[in-house]
């Protein structure tokens, strides 16, 4: 997508190295990161300079090409920096899919680094294009919603987090509907979830939405049951980090009580996603899912700009409190209305789901698309 | 209650003025600020020096002491400055309560000034009392979860915002039941939502709970759900500023959110108040009770202390993303499990709350306890 009129991806090959915009900095700076190594990685991903499903994906497939270089052609040794990459996210279902495909790649080659490098592409390439199908599947439900409106006013969708460009390699997977429904000329206003404890959907919807032009206004974590109760959501759209093979769906805290309101008050709320975020194996999304605990101290402090420009990380609170952080929750698929994927949309249903994906009746396969 | 081994209140007269601990600093300062006027009165009301339903009240009934003085009896002027106060904080009907209540007792006073103070106090003892009875009233609750658990275990408690000891003139009202049951022995911990925009939770409930020594964790406002449906949740208590003669709770933004996932989750959620916060002329909260709407600055800017110590205020997203920031919802009666008041415990149902309040079935009169 654009920036200052510059088209970027999320993540890039550049002659050894991969470069990456580093999130850490959005929305005040935006900073260019370069990484080398299995080590570069494994910190980006672990401490979020690139997060988000896809591209949690796209890096690990990137970081696999550093460990085909790194292990050279020794087997333990690229499963233990396969393992370093894994560890990172627990939750992120994307990254052993993309790990588990390198590996795949890797051993049948003749030229490992080569053959990871290739597949490395062919997954930031299929993450990107998904993410545009998607877009071109939920057109329809934003246009239809539009349709019953007489009197010119957006269509009011509500996201939590970011599950936009920024978490994929390009077009994102909540957001590629919006943007698909903005670019087509269909008035959309997007209410943005600021998303404690870091802050993804003011720092990085906000960004995002605001340099594409996407009207939208951010409000705390706590708001959206009222504007569901006072008739100003049409819509609820949220990505996520994985998705049972029933539907499902593990995506950022808060998301649940998200969909509790939506279903409350009979608002539409989907989850879109590419294929690479189903969870093959999984039934139970509240039994098992694992939900990544981060350090409390992300809830403590948090950072920004100052009144003079500078970036400082202030303390909300004091020391004698602790505080935890569970960076997931499990929204039962009892409450969501629908998934919107690259082949289309389903039901958030075992049913639904393998009716768009057939290959994936026998279990364990993952679609591969 | 005790800070730092001193017992206060949280406002109280000093010959001609009024003291109260400016809640704006906590929990980086104690300071205690001084009023001398319905302006000053208004100023911290509506900026938040004073906030929390009983405070409110007990602020705006000396604030009326200072509106006497200021109208040398002339009625018109006396009017205008009850307006004064009572247009700072549209929601929250103790203010409405107190100044009605001040009204009535100046004008029908031989000395204005001295019924004035004389009511104020009574205002400001019958909350601290009203609380204590809270307290009362809601242990027992505690008490019968204590004895299901066997291995001896906390009660897991769940509360939003600040309905604590700070929010009244003492006790609290969703806390006076946890204080009671922490005092009289029984194991307890505190999930305490931070509750943006404004941290109540983890700036003034953390404190005022690591003060008195109850086990405590802060949280983000998206994470209750999760908890819950971990079974981590055995009850959830938070004050309200105004509840209708039906049992609707206005509450700070968000409470709506906790109680759908309390009810998603068979967690009960009870409300505690007293009864100057009933709104005996309404029977729809969400179509009748005023949302008061803030700056979405508040949204934007946030303060906290450095790692020098320092209170700062940052900047958490772009002035090109605009915000808003409204400061209750409401949770409809079907989902609040009961409501705790100074007269005991009833269902959060016309015919309950009439139960305990008898005198209030005929329509517009207040209780007066």
């Amino acid at each position: 997508m654009l920036v200052d009129g510059q088209p970027y991806r999320t993540i890039w090959p550049h002659g050894d190295s991969v470069r990456i915009i580093d999130q850490r900095h959005l929305p005040f700076r935006f900073v260019i990161a370069e990484l080398r190594s299995v080590s570069d990685t494994a910190t980006a991903i672990r401490e979020m300079q690139v997060r988000g499903a896809g591209l949690i994906g796209a890096a690990a497939a990137w970081g696999m090409w550093f460990a085909a270089r790194e292990s050279g052609g020794d087997e333990s040794s690229l499963r233990r920096l396969a393992e370093t990459l894994f560890a990172t996210r627990p939750t992120a279902v994307n990254l052993r899919w993309a790990i588990d495909r390198q590996l795949a790649a890797i051993q049948s080659a003749a030229d490992p680094v080569e053959a990871a490098h290739a597949s490395a592409m062919a997954i930031a390439e299929e993450d990107a294009q998904a993410c545009r199908q998607i877009g071109e599947h939920g057109l329809p439900l934003i246009r239809a919603i539009a349709e019953t409106k007489h009197d010119g006013k957006p269509v009011q969708i509500l996201t939590h987090c970011n599950a936009g460009w920024l978490a994929f390699v390009d077009y994102g997977s909540a957001t590629a509907p919006i943007y698909a429904a903005h670019d087509s000329g269909i008035p959309v206003h997007v209410w943005v979830d600021e998303t404690r404890p870091r802050n993804q959907g003011a720092r990085l919807t906000a960004w995002e939405l605001s340099r594409h032009g996407v009207p939208h206004t951010v409000i705390p974590d706590n708001a959206g049951g009222h504007l569901m109760q006072h008739g100003l959501v049409d819509l609820v759209i949220t990505g996520s980090d994985r998705t049972t093979r029933t539907g499902d769906v593990a995506n950022k805290i808060g998301t649940y009580l998200k969909a509790l309101a939506a279903k409350d008050n009979h608002v539409p709320f989907y989850v879109a996603l590419p294929s690479s975020t189903f969870d093959w194996t999984a039934r139970n999304g509240i039994t098992e899912i694992p939900i990544e605990q981060r350090s409390g101290e992300e809830v403590r402090w948090l950072d920004g700009e100052d009144a003079q420009g500078e970036i400082i990380a202030i303390r909300l609170f004091e020391e004698h409190s602790p505080a935890v952080n569970y960076a997931f929750d499990v929204t039962p698929n009892r409450l969501v209305t629908g998934l919107i994927t690259e082949r289309g949309q389903c039901p958030a249903t075992e049913e639904g789901i393998l009716q768009l994906f057939p290959e994936c009746r026998a279990g364990r396969a993952n679609s591969g698309t």
